[in-house]
């Protein structure tokens, strides 16, 4: 699919993140104003919540945009998400009728003025551990190659509760946690700020449709509304000391961010690729009818305070071993009720090279092979004050799809939060 | 304290579960009516959405008791629970004024012609895991005896995130799960109905007020609301396969079952009983300023379809090893933000015999010594259409404060879900 022209002249630019092609939704507050639903269209965002408000648009029998979040509109169903979408290419195109785009001009926003916010109201929060080579890379570190992948990897798409309340829009900057830490080597735990603090490169998809019991594949497919960037950010120190025998728990509570922008099902189709072989067979639950990946370039800057950024991995989302829809069919097999704004979180996206680890602990093997910073220094971890970056794009025949920079800094731990 | 004598006569009988020293939050419907804020009192329920709708209490500036959960109320606050307690006491009590007393007759509903709904909305679930004797007699099967605990057991009470949607209130029927299943004996894995489906006695802990940062013991037993009785419903099948690396997850996502009343922290006070001696020293941050369980009695009976119900275990919540308000303080040391209707699963409650372990993989050894039934049979795990029962009372000077049973029948399981 070629780029589709759009009135809004920037949008037209190759290098656009919010071409006609993309429309992705968000919640965005301009000039004082309480946060609103809009979509992203070159250097502009329209305003739906205004249209909705004048009667232009009534994507739902009542309103749908009078709240800043976009799950009443999500509950509507892909039919309508699909109308929606005409409706906005319609208004928007290169071709619309003069009063469609009369309409629309006067409730465009320029981006550059506009605050973001929560796109969603995450219902529950899901991270998952199913890209190949991030769990071989952190298997080998722990347990050597030979044991690296646990025995039920390749059968399952492994994945654990996190937490929703930790969930922030991109911008948030956070404190570095404190927790208990015990190193190998330290007789008993204690209380101290994280030493090892890392990113995780993820994508996030967005369950819009709600289901009761076991659904397959294409169902999943179909439930899903659309896609973020998100960094699951990561205290490797508590992590290691808590995670057994239940999994991570206080090591991912402090923040995971994501991008401002749901970038939707439909603007990403073109960008179908299929999981890579399967190195066993899958049980026929886990069938795809189709491909169920996206082909989405995916890199992670590192900026030090007042220092020069470094891109300090480059990978993509088609490194996954399962699918988000795999993903959230297995979510179901228990009967699990899941909703909508149920957000999934990929795992770790780590490509079979150096370069396209999808973590620190990753990058620098555990701190032994520090990253090299382009404006001197290493990281090992990250450091107080350091700002990190994800980027994601998926390039079209003269067009790109982006999500919008997924940024997070790590302000320095607070005073020891039990001396008062 | 003595019994509090109140005028509805069927609250001040000794055995009754909720006497005027009681007064238990939950949510009812009567007669077609939609689901309503309710108390407890003897045989009746007293609706304090009525009461609220005719402005014979204002809990709040605006209404709480317009919808049907108890969340709003909670978000009042500490001082608005007490004043509102002291109300109900002013109204129910045997020396109530007489007008109070006949706004009150007239909001009287007979329990029996109720149904009872879920008491809150869950914001997000967690289960602990910080049951001493459990955790030594699931690691002794697992491990043997010498390794039973893991390393972080005596300083951390371990946790995870659990699945908010699966939490469901008291008589609610469901179907045993299909789950992916390998037994060791096994070369690859099946996807099959669940044959180990067991019951996790627990109590659960509700978090009344927010929090955005590492909190103390202390702070953390005046947020907590309340408590209610929990059956952490597990398929150890299921399980067993799944839960390394990261711990247990749709073994757990079929159905968590709470009791319908909502037992207030003030009801428990007379209760109050300390955490047993420390085996390794805490950290300062888990420091209880006083005693932060409660001594309650608890059983679980099981019913066979048509049978009879034999009690197959009685135990105490005092046999925890880590208290809610200890758990709740650890769960906020990332920074992790908790909202109001958080709930927090205690963990596995088992005492040190045979005949006080909370679950069936306890009881019955992992099916090597199955659990004799009263009118004959055994059970190593739960069988299709037995109905579980858990049961809670703390014995007072002459009254006794109970939560309601917590009740759940296992169907069986629906015709393979992937079959259409």
């Amino acid at each position: 699919m070629p780029l589709m022209k759009s009135w809004v002249e920037s949008a037209n630019a190759p290098d656009c993140p919010f071409p006609l092609n993309n429309l992705p939704y968000g919640v965005f507050s301009a000039e004082g104003s309480e946060p609103r639903c809009g979509v992203a269209i070159g250097e502009m965002i329209l305003d739906v919540t205004l249209l909705e408000e004048d009667g232009v648009i009534a994507p739902g029998e009542s309103p749908v945009f009078d709240v800043p979040f976009w799950n009443d509109f999500m509950e509507l169903g892909p039919e309508a998400w699909a109308e929606f979408r005409d409706t906005l290419i319609a208004m928007l195109g290169a071709d619309a009728a003069p009063a469609a785009r009369a309409a629309a001009e006067k409730a465009l926003v320029p981006a550059a003025a506009a605050e973001m916010h929560m796109p969603f109201v995450v219902s529950e929060y899901t991270d998952f551990y199913a890209g190949r080579n991030h769990a071989f890379n952190v298997g080998t570190m722990f347990r050597g190659p030979e044991n690296a992948l646990p025995p039920n990897w390749l059968h399952i798409p492994i994945g654990y509760n996190g937490r929703a309340s930790s969930v922030v829009v991109s911008g948030t900057a956070f404190h570095r946690p404190w927790g208990q830490i015990k190193a190998p080597d330290e007789g008993a735990p204690r209380f101290a700020p994280c030493k090892r603090f890392d990113i995780e490169l993820e994508m996030g998809a967005i369950v819009g449709q709600p289901s009761r019991g076991p659904i397959t594949v294409a169902e999943a497919d179909a439930a899903i509304f659309g896609y973020v960037l998100l960094n699951d950010w990561s205290a490797r120190d508590i992590q290691a000391w808590e995670y057994q025998p239940l999994g991570p728990f206080q090591s991912k509570a402090t923040a995971t961010t994501i991008s401002p922008w749901i970038v939707t099902k439909a603007a990403l189709e073109p960008f179908r690729t299929a999981t890579p072989a399967r190195e066993k067979e899958l049980l026929p639950y886990l069938d795809e009818p189709g491909p169920m990946l996206y082909d989405i370039e995916l890199e992670v800057t590192l900026r030090p305070e007042g220092g020069e950024e470094t891109t300090i991995t480059r990978t993509n989302y088609k490194e996954m071993y399962y699918s988000a829809a795999q993903q959230l069919a297995h979510h179901t097999t228990s009967g699990c009720p899941m909703n909508v704004g149920d957000l999934l979180g990929s795992g770790t996206i780590s490509g079979p090279t150096k370069g396209s680890r999808g973590s620190l602990l990753e990058l620098s093997w555990g701190g032994k092979e520090p990253v090299e910073l382009t404006g001197g220094g290493t990281r090992s971890f990250i450091e107080d004050d350091d700002t990190l970056t994800l980027k994601g794009a998926a390039r079209g025949d003269g067009y790109t799809i982006g999500f919008g920079d997924c940024v997070g800094k790590v302000l320095p731990a607070l005073d020891d939060p039990y001396k008062r």
